[in-house]
């Protein structure tokens, strides 16, 4: 582990600024400390609050955290996700012509004002493309809070670009990975307690049992995206690809819009006709099915996969497809009948959250 | 009470969204609890200082406001208002036509960092109108904290469409409402002393005595809307109104600003020669004249309306009809002569401030 | 001093607003005490992370800024120079044709939340330029917090019209400034050690000893200006020039952005090859090569001036020519053959930063 970072260290040194890393740069079992830990402020709830239409009540208000267990209050588990997959990026995904998808996130403890994440990857997996000049990078990404708590980890894996089509192709190595996290190693997070639960504080009636395998829920509402506000969401969580902020970094001059801003907007929409889905449990896996950019007006429905219980008192769980679409798609059409994505399908992420029971 | 929110929940239950509420859903003595209690942060009040040109030293400074008697500093009274405001408009606003005004608004105590607030309404008043499609309702707004004392009261009435034209008319309830907050009754923040106030600090030399009734202030400055800066604001309030956001919901393709906004930007342009004007006391009425847009440059001015003392030591108070405009009117005509508002009147405001005396 | 500050109460109390100062307001040995106190809060570093992709590690981990000695862990000391500079912008430079240069900025010590920032300015200087129409103003500025400790200080010279070209001109004063502020009259922060600084977490692993005088850093990223983001950041500084807000206030129907805007993107860029440089202890001396607007794409490039000791343990100093360009300039030319600035050249800053040693 301290040779691989030496390794990079050593590399930088030859010149001052950071390129990225190509493909060549990544071995099995590799470990990478990334920069910048980041302390949480009332600033990024705040902000949050202001860049997505979130109105989940436990991350609103401190009182009603606190009458389920949670105090102090945390922030949106999709804050400390965004900072802590954003300080990656440098290291990681710099030189990535695709991020290819995600596995086994799981959320392990809250996130609250005053906690540091720090980010370090460990390489799973590495396959060289068939046309030599790209390979996939397999990673495990563990945040971890000022005590060095886990908070969270995840799989990611992304298409880098080689260095140089001529260098030999590393052994190929895929990590096995888990479709589903099963309910039973959801992290729940201590002391949370359903059982007093305020209903008419978080807007509906809805449980766990309300909802049936199968269901769809069109979440009605719509945003339209700006350039300024994708921007500085993706701004705050340090999230340093240059497709986000430059218009002269794509041969179309549009401002890519961050993929995980879709995420937010997409489980900030759900609240209507999911609203007692407090917290994100688990990421099962989940695909950016097409571009966003500045103009498009976002949308979003669920479909319920599963329920199930926990241990915790009072706690339910849903396990949902959260689809986020260009244009309102009333029919919820996920795919056609070639099996591709439908026309104007985003998103396609597959969370688990935790609800009343 | 309980046997109107549990109606409200039972209609619900059927879909898992929530349409909002009609004409008919409404009726005279009802209350609604409004979901999602909100507390305020330190972020509210810096995202409050970038979208508004805000400079009362108040509101600013927390050394200004202990100076004053006020300690913990207080966020700015419209944060507040905006905050409670946004929690009625999923239930009483959703399916509105219009906003028709407010009236009997009070700020009964200061909100800070920390504090929780939420919002309840009464239905107090019902009129169907003559074209059997709308009606009118009014609504008793109370905003609460955590400690269950009263921050906010305010009516606002609001023009709403049935659900079905063929349904019976209610009985016509009209509520009889104060034109204006009598000076007796305007609630002064306890502890608020401006007898050794300090004008430096606040920037103007400005008492209540050097008003006089029927002067006019032209605000001077103006500045220009953009999309992202309105939506910010209003999602940060968690104000759910679709045509704020989404280009799809209009058939102009714009977003239309949240009124809300304008009367922030207008309040923060008349620091500009009311910069001791440091708390809004009450709002007496207020009517969005015309609607605002991205690209509209937004100006303001006001008129004195009446000068009064108050039982506070060293503290005054100004009634003032604040107006906004697109575009600078130098000679601030309110209207025509035709009695309606003159062309780029946005915004006609009758507020009391506070001011040292 | 109080008869300076009586005087402009005085002239300002004939009307309500504040229509700023003109030259023939101006009398060398004035002190003007700006208005509006401002606390600095947790919301002000969100929103700085917000609108610039700073990464640097001090100002963004409260874990590493105690492990260096800070704590409570300062906001990035351009929070409090735009605080504290926009104060002065309402008496000084309402009325300004140009902001010509500043010199001579020293940062005195960090500025962290809760602090509530002063400032009050100097007139040093007054020249009546040749055309009888403008003369220049220099001042110095001086930034307190609320225990009255010097956070920040500063001169700067501005062109400013005059009311009356008939009026007298004034006795030249030109005061004597330095070319750069001499190493051992930087301002260390009390408690900086750098001896066992955290290179990974920082991101490079550069000391002072790795930069070399003449060698010159392309920060290699780009970011494409928008109105909504330099709008909230000079609002956020409680600075009122209207060319910032009002697309009515220039013939070109642009909003400039704000000169200091384009100081922080430059030192947030300038983090891709000076991660290390933690802190900004001074500002030598600067220009505003060429106006920037919204859709312009901002680059910076340094180069090394100096390279110094400090007393503090491990801690170095460099001093560095900051350019922020519109385009890249790969070859990073400052200025022509005719010894003008290179086409595309925005800023030209000349600072000391801290680094390890």
């Amino acid at each position: 582990m301290m040779g691989a970072a030496s390794t990079l260290r050593l590399r930088r040194r030859m010149s001052k600024t950071n390129a990225g890393n190509f493909f060549e740069d990544f071995t099995v079992g590799q470990v990478i400390e990334h920069a910048t830990p980041r302390t949480v402020t009332e600033g990024d709830r705040a902000l949050y609050g202001a860049l997505y239409p979130s109105r989940f009540a436990l991350s609103s208000s401190a009182e009603f955290a606190a009458a389920v267990g949670l105090s102090p209050a945390p922030v949106d588990e999709l804050i400390a996700f965004h900072i802590a997959f954003g300080k990656t990026v440098p290291d990681i995904s710099l030189n990535a012509v695709a991020n290819l998808g995600y596995a086994e996130c799981r959320f392990h403890r809250p996130v609250t004002t005053g906690d540091t994440i720090r980010t370090r990857s460990e390489v799973i997996g590495l396959k060289q493309n068939s046309n030599g000049r790209t390979g996939v990078v397999h990673v495990r990404s563990t945040a971890t809070n000022q005590r060095d708590d886990v908070v969270i980890d995840w799989v990611r894996w992304v298409m880098v670009n080689k260095r140089d089509a001529g260098s030999p192709a590393p052994e190929t190595v895929v990590p096995e990975l888990s479709a589903v996290v099963a309910p039973e190693d959801l992290v729940i997070p201590e002391g949370l307690d359903f059982s007093a639960y305020d209903h008419v504080a978080a807007g509906e009636p809805h449980r766990a049992g309300d909802y049936t395998v199968g269901e769809k829920i069109d979440h009605v509402d719509g945003v339209t995206l700006t350039d300024a506000e994708h921007m500085l969401a993706t701004r705050l969580w340090q999230n340093t690809a240059k497709v986000h902020f430059n218009t002269e970094a794509r041969p179309d001059g549009n401002r890519l819009v961050y993929g995980g801003h879709i995420i937010s907007l997409a489980r900030a929409l759900s609240f209507n006709g999911l609203a007692n889905a407090q917290l994100v449990a688990a990421i099962n896996g989940g695909s950016h099915a097409a571009p966003a950019f500045a103009g498009d007006t976002v949308y979003a429905w669920s479909e319920v996969l599963d329920v199930a219980d926990t241990a915790a008192p009072g706690v339910g769980a849903l396990r949902l497809r959260l689809v986020a679409t260009k244009g309102r798609d009333e029919a919820m059409v996920l795919r056609g009948d070639d099996g591709k994505y439908a026309a104007g399908v985003l998103l396609d992420l597959d969370v688990w959250v935790l609800v009343p029971r």
